[in-house]
């Protein structure tokens, strides 16, 4: 198995005042096609700011950085701190204008690198009969 | 920006007869406290069949390998054809031991490389109210 793989950003987080939308760099534009037939996408971004070598050893945090949490594996959570900095959220599409995709709402920064996108199909990505532990 | 960023496998998925399972890699395992508190992880993988510069070019699908579903951009389908080859499916646990996960199936061959493991919430991985296009 190669030591490891290259990904790149594909386009970035814009906050501004009220409005929130990814810009889709241009190389990657006609990925876009037929995206506006979704109402929600999932969102894949990079915790840039967690990009260190001595930060992406953290295996394990309190979860919600709340010390009442018991310590728990990151795979057992979705904190920023992890080996790959994979981000990943859901969001409501509220326009697609070329390469801009206005979104409600994201939890990630303004500046925030991108991913990929990958459209949000309930069955394929949701599940029923769930169980989580206390602390969620 | 950077350029790119580096990911690294930190497990691979394994196929043996009846049983399918997540390895995770020895310097990994200590990410796996409190995972067995969830039913469901959402499990992120490498399509590393199609780690070429010129596959990775591929911006749009037919979804599904349908000629009949309207070409797509690759951001509007889960195609394994896009620029970042990241898969994303959602597992159900049987068991885990060490650093074995068990796992009911997954759409992932045997031998995939695993780059991430979250833990799955409802409401925050999942959403009501959802639109998507007549080919899904």
């Amino acid at each position: 198995m190669p030591q490891n793989f290259q990904i790149f950003p594909v386009g970035v987080v814009r906050k501004k005042e009220e409005a929130t939308w990814i810009e889709i760099f241009e190389p990657y534009g006609d990925a876009l096609l037929g995206l506006e037939g979704f109402s929600h996408i999932q969102v894949l971004f990079w915790f840039h700011e967690n990009d260190t070598a001595d930060r992406r050893k953290t295996l394990r945090v309190h979860p919600r950085k709340d010390k009442k949490n018991p310590l728990t594996g990151v795979f057992a959570t979705h904190s920023p701190l992890r080996p790959n900095l994979i981000g990943l959220t859901i969001c409501r599409i509220k326009s697609i204008k070329g390469r801009h995709i206005e979104i409600e709402d994201i939890d990630a920064a303004d500046d925030t690198p991108v991913v990929d996108i990958k459209c949000y199909i309930p069955g394929s990505t949701s599940r029923s009969d769930v169980r989580v532990p206390d602390w969620v």
